[in-house]
Formats: structure tokens, sequence, C-alpha cells
């Protein structure tokens, strides 16, 4: 594995100038993210490629070469092996698709025949029908425009596509990724390989991942509860259903196996379990950026009116949170500041009964009741949720919202407990709207982001992905 | 009700230049809407307002009055509805908050002294404790910058912040409407008087709902029944846990009662009930701008690579959608233009595949494949899922993402088939990524709704609103 995410020379087999060419793609690559090794491009009939020596065959390299990224046809591909065989190399990941997938007899012994020779050859095969490698503190991606800034989350997707999808996503809400693998059709290396490097990988604190079928069920179970007990498993099953099934077969010539029997593995193995990328990209915004949550008793601020509380309260409940009234502490402390509402306040807090008050010492109790709630022994997490719902003119409301925004911020740092916050609406973006606060949402939302605040789109998705959340943290405190 | 929304003159008691009071805002609402009837300030201690001649009270002034809006503080609601007596007001919107929802004795007795008076007089009330109506067609509002365009969504909603949120989510998507009532405690007026007035509203085509408490059962369920069965309603019941029915009470002081009791009688009723705001405005595109469903076989197109059409085709089928395989017809139209590939091909149908063969007759065809869908008896209507996932160059994707809207937005008008699509990914807005297609996506999501192709931020959303709309179609039918 070490060859596959820190090699020290890659060869392009493939290369290309053409720029819509996977061997033009993954030299930009290279070059674009970083990589610190040799980069060596293979193509018989050029001298140079996006400014490096190019070289006609993978035997007229001088140097060493222990990778190989593979552009070339699958007709080409067991040639490719013998010179991979004579330079030694180690570990080759073909991009090429056409083969199992397609359903074909032809597709499937060529494939045969490539595993049979990279078996024979001692050499290592990722895909084929895959993306590869995203390892941003290696300098190695799949694609353009990934970030290039590393952090916690390990990802093993079947799915390169899917993989990439969920980066960028994640990127939006701050999450930072360790290495990102795309097996494709894993003829040989798979996911329960991929899931053991994970799981013993010290850059990797939590683990994502997409399959669609498994080739070896036991070895699979035994890598997957491994994961699972190292550190928080988060999965989504492709091909659950008739349909998807079908899809899975002709995307990876996965067979994908019925849900009940994948329900069961999985959580007996104690993963995750996920039904797209938003939920995933949700769980790893609770699991990776939130502290530790031992218990299911949420305090609750929302700056919107009394609608919105109400339904932040059923949402919560129906995901299993616990939403306990305010303890007398608060509500003395309530009384003493605010003498007039104090005793009509609950739990979810109504920030806009604070700020009706309308006078700056109402305004300061109402940012200060994240802290308050924060403080309390009633409540196992805080959870705040920000809108536009206040009757404000823009200017006032920029102010407040910033000193708000500011005011969270500082009690994330101060983590006092763990704490999100819901910044619902404007998931359409602003440009049909003339409503300029969604612009000044969505900028409260970039702070809080940049700032590493867990932040959800709606209290909805939030609830479930803390529920989810605070059922690992109990697991995996009484193992 | 016509006083309501098509008042001849209305009257602002405690209007006021004070820029942050709802004395000065509901003013300012009349004339930025451009309500056409009289506008009468009335403040004893001003001249002018927002420079409209203002009234030392409601006796002063000399036309006829049908419609107040009250912002004076719940103290001086009595006296008020003295002058409205001798003025002959048909209705008063009250503001004013503090009343019953406060849990205060003295609360309760002053909102009963309210009513008893109101009653004596045959004033009907709206509120109080409520932000009242929303009806750009008459040129009324409850707030800043809500869209002046009307159209057929009509709304009952017991939360006025949320009726609002509503209002400006549905904006993002392409959705109008023709009133949206908030009308907080409903102490004379409430959800059945309103529910009535929609249900034959002719400028109201679906109905959308948030309750917490009811006051009277049968009357209530009587309305609901007769709503439902003249069009589509959509309803929130807020409340329903423990602590949401606490916060419903201290919202607008209503007794939310059992949820099981609730979802026994909107089922039976046949209103299509949902969880939050964010599934509301889902069942609103999908009720309001999809035609008729007469079956819940999806014909699926994706541009994302396999893993999302996995995905795509397990989310349908889990939220009860039938995704049947293509139909011989398409598989030898298939094999006719792209032989390579035609037997690698289901449902949904994996463009990145189609594109793969990279010459311009292979886009041609990846585009053409939604219309291919929808002139196919084998489906009721058809998904498509835009995303990023493609191996273009920018300026490559702009162009092709372009052309692909476009021919969208041409398939949406020819109407052959219902016709939705998802543009998954942005949701949390562009401004922590360096990446720029989330804004060359939000871009193709903001032309597509502009032209009013129903539209959604997830194939999971898409899914079960699409799957609420098709139990409403068939029973409907069955009616």
């Amino acid at each position: 594995m070490g060859a596959i995410f820190y090699p020290r020379a890659i060869a392009v087999a493939g290369a290309s100038e053409v720029p819509s060419s996977f061997g033009y793609h993954f030299i930009r690559h290279l070059l674009d993210y970083g990589y610190q090794g040799h980069i060596y491009p293979v193509n018989p009939n050029k001298e140079v490629i996006l400014g490096l020596k190019a070289y006609q065959s993978l035997g007229s390299i001088t140097g060493h070469v222990d990778y190989v990224i593979c552009c070339l046809p699958a007709s080409k591909v067991v040639d490719m092996l013998y010179e991979c065989r004579a330079k030694e190399v180690k570990v080759v990941h073909l991009l090429a698709a056409g083969l199992s997938e397609t359903g074909r007899q032809e597709g499937r012994e060529l494939e045969a025949e490539i595993l049979r020779t990279a078996r024979r050859f001692g050499i290592r095969l990722v895909g084929p029908n895959c993306l590869g490698i995203y390892h941003p503190k290696g300098g190695m991606a799949s694609t353009y425009s990934l970030p290039q800034k590393p952090g916690p989350i390990g990802a093993v997707f079947q799915s390169g596509g899917a993989s990439q999808l969920l980066v960028r996503s994640g990127e939006l809400r701050g999450l930072c990724f360790s290495k990102v693998i795309s097996y494709g059709n894993a003829l040989d290396l798979g996911e329960s390989d991929f899931l053991d490097y994970l799981a013993e990988d010290e850059e990797t604190e939590v683990v994502a991942s997409y399959f669609e079928g498994i080739k070896d069920g036991q070895k699979f179970l035994g890598a997957l509860t491994n994961a699972a007990r190292a550190k928080p498993l988060i999965a989504i099953k492709g091909g659950q259903g008739m349909a998807g099934a079908k899809a899975a077969a002709s995307h990876t010539a996965a067979i994908a196996g019925s849900e009940v029997i994948w329900r069961t593995a999985f959580k007996k193995a104690g993963v995750t379990m996920v039904r797209d990328l938003d939920e995933m990209v949700d769980c790893l915004v609770a699991f990776s950026l939130l502290s530790r949550i031992m218990g299911n008793k949420a305090g609750i601020l929302t700056t919107a009116g009394g609608g919105l509380c109400v339904m932040a309260a059923d949402v919560c409940e129906s995901a299993g949170l616990n939403v306990p009234p305010l303890p007398s502490d608060i509500r003395n402390t309530l009384k003493a500041r605010a003498p007039g509402i104090w005793d009509w306040i609950g739990n979810p807090v109504d920030a806009s009964l604070i700020v009706a008050g309308a006078s700056s010492a109402f305004f300061d109790l109402s940012r200060e009741m994240a802290s308050i709630l924060s403080r309390s022994p009633a409540f196992d997490f805080v959870l705040v949720e920000l809108t536009d719902d206040n009757p404000f003119s823009d200017e006032e409301w920029a102010e407040i919202a910033s000193a708000q925004t500011e005011a969270l911020i500082g009690l994330h740092r101060e983590n006092l407990k763990p704490l999100a916050v819901v910044v619902s609406g404007g998931t359409f973006g602003a440009h049909v709207s003339q409503y300029e606060r969604w612009d000044m949402l969505s900028a409260q939302r970039a702070r809080l982001v940049e700032a590493g605040v867990p932040t959800f789109s709606s209290m909805a998705d939030a609830a479930l992905a803390i529920r989810r959340y605070i059922s690992y943290c109990s697991l995996s405190a009484t193992e």
C-alpha cells in the first residue's frame, strides 16, 4: 500500500497532450496537486508532454518506477503489464472501462486475463474502471479542482464520480480528506484491502465508504468489523433495490445482494449506514467536527419565531433526540434579565421573543443564550438555528448576524459542550431571488464553516446526523 | 372574507415613522407592494407618515374603512375596537402578542375581553399574535422583499415567520402564491375559516397549511376534508412531540393533541402530511409544477457516472417508485445509434457512458435521451439528474451544460410526459469553495426554475415528493 499512497516515481502510460484525454488529465493532476516524486509520461510518439520529457516505453525510463497510472484502452493492458514486470512496478492503476461491467463475454475474458497476468508478475491492481486515488498530502488526485488541504476523513468508494462529489460537497461543509480511493471493478485490490489500510492509517480518523458488490463476503465482514472497531465508519450500500442492483452490475459488475442481509451485517459490525451522499456528508460533519456527545438531551436555540421552534422540537424528537424543559437555573437567569418574558420562554429557546424586547440588553441576552445553554448540565449538546426571520432592516440585521456568528465561533472555540449550527434556507442559490438576505445567510454559513463549526442545512438533517453520532459514541463507549 | 383580501380602504392603527416599528413596516408594505385602495395612517401625534396624511383617530377619517391593521399593544386593543364600531370596520388584524400564549392569567383574560368586544360589535379578527396577510395581487404583505408575482398556491399558517420562510424558499424553486394567511392565536377567525375560503378561492389551486392547535375539532375536520377534496392540501402539524407541543403552547397557546390522532385524521381527509418546510416546498414543486402522473414508473437519466445511477435507483425504489428496465424500442434506438455501448445501458440511463464516446453524435444522443424516455409508454414520468461529474474542462462543460439545460426546457414545454430535474450539490453556496462549477450548476438550476421546470436538490427529495404526488393523483382519480 505504501507504493499506492507514497510512490517515489509515477509513470503515466498512454500520456497525451489532448486536453480531453485521461492521459493528459492525470499528468496535469500530478503537476497541479504538487506531487513531489518523478513523473514519467509514456507515449511512443512524443518527446515532451506538458513540459515533461516523454518516454517511448516503460523500459526506456532510466529511473525506478513504483506506480503506473494506465490510461490505455483495455485491449492494451496485458502488453503493458509485461513492460511493468521488466520495470519491477509494484502497483498499476487501471482506468480502462469496457470490461466485465459491460456484461459481455469478451469483457469478462479480457478482465480475467489481466488479473492472471498481474498475479503472475506480482503486480497489484487498482481498478480497472476506476478513477483511482485522491491523496492531497501526497499530491495525487483523480480530477480537477479538488481541495489541496488534507484532513481526517478517509474514503473507500467503488464509484469514482461519487467519491469526487463527496469531496466537493464535503468541502462546502468544512470537511477535509486524508485518502480517497475509488477502486472500480475491484479486480485485484478491493474494498477489504482498502478498509484494512484506512483502519490502520494514522492520517485517517473517520472512514466513509460506498460499496456496490463484494467479492469475498467472509473477508469483507472481517475488514468491516475491524475498521468499524478502529474508527467511525459511515457507509452506503449501493444497489439495494432491484433497479439499483441492475445498475450496479452494469456499473462495476457487482453482485449486489439483498438489502436485508446487508443491513444486518452492517449493523452487527457497528457501521453507520446512510442512504445517499447528502446523509453521508451530514454524518461526516457530525462525526468529524463535533466533540463527543454522551447523551441525547438537546438544548436548542432558534433565531426564528415560534413556528420554527415548534418544528425544530418536533423533528428533533422524531429523530430520537430528547428536548427537555429549561432547568430552573436558566429560568432564574431569564427571570432576572428578561422579567417581562422569562416565564414564556422554553426549550427550544425562541430568540425572536427575546429580541422582540428590542432593547440592546435583550440583544446581548439573545446572543448569550447559546452560551447559557452550553453551561447547563441539563443538556448534552447545543443546537442553534439561524434564519432570516426577524423584523429588522438589512443593515441592522447584517450587524446583528455578524455579532451572532462571531459569538457562536467564540463558543465553538471555548468547547464547553458539543455545538452545531443549522443555517436553513437558500439551498437553491440566490440567483433567482431579489432577496439579498439569502446572501447574508450564506455568508454567515461560510464564516461558520471556515471556523470549523459543524453546520447543517436543516434541523431535520442535523437531528438525524447527530442522533447517529450519539449512537456511535454510546456504542464505542460500551466496548 | 372579501374585506380581508380586497379591502377598499385600510387604516393602520399605531402608525409610526420609527423604522423598526410594525406601525412603520405595515404602511411601507402597503406602499411597496402597490396596494390600490386608500391607506389611512392613524397616530394622534403626527400629521404625515411616510408621505401620507395621518389621522388623530379612526373617527377623524372621513372616508369609509373596511380593514384595520392594528399595531397597538394588547392593552389598547379594546379601546380601539370601540372606535372600529363607530367606523363600521369589518375586519381587524391584530399584531399584538403577549396574550394567552404567555401562559399568564392576565393575558388570557385580556384576550377573552378582546373577543367578547369584537363579537359584540360584529367585527371579525385576524390574530392576535400574527403577521396577517400576504396577497401579492392585492398589494398586501406582511414583511419586506416577498415576491410580487402571484401564483396558484394558497397557504394557511398559524406561524407568520414560517409562512414567510415558505414563500421565500418557494420563490427559489419557482413557486408563486395566491394568498398566504398567518392567523396566530386564532381568537376569532381560524384555520377552518381560512381553509374554507381557500377551498373555494378561484386563484388558489394548491393549499399549504401549518397548524399547531385546533379550537373546534369537528368544524376543523369538516373544513380539512372539504378543502382536501377540492384541491391538493399539503400540511404540517406542529407540536407533535412533547417538546413541540410545549413550544406550540407558548407560541400560539395551541393545545396540540397527540400525533397518532392527527395522523389518522389527516390521512382520512386525504391530506398530504409532511415533516417540515423543506418537504413542504418539495411537495409544492411537485403538486403545482408537474403535470398529472398516473403511475409510478420512472424513466431516469443521470449525467453522473455509475455510482450516482445506482444510488438514484435505490432512493427511488425505496421511496416506492418503480424503475423498470429500458423497453426494447429504446434498446433498439441505442443499438442503432450507439452500437458500442447499447447493451450496457439500463434505467437509470448513465449519460456519462454515452458521453464517454466523446464524439459529437454521442453528445447529441445523451441530450436526446430525456426526450427518448419521454416518448416511451414504458414510463409514467421522467426524472433527470444533473451533476458536474464529467471529464471536461470548464469551458467545454459550460457549453454542454447550456445545451443540456435548453434541451430540457424545450422538453418541458413539449409536455410529452411529466418531467422533473434534480440538480444536486452546491447547497451551501459557493462561498467556501474554489470550485467554479458549483456556480455553473447553480446557473443551470436557476435557468430551469425560471422556465418553470420542477427542480429538486436531491434524488431522495424528488423521489419522496413525486411519490406523494402520485398518491394524490391516484386518490383523486378514484373519487
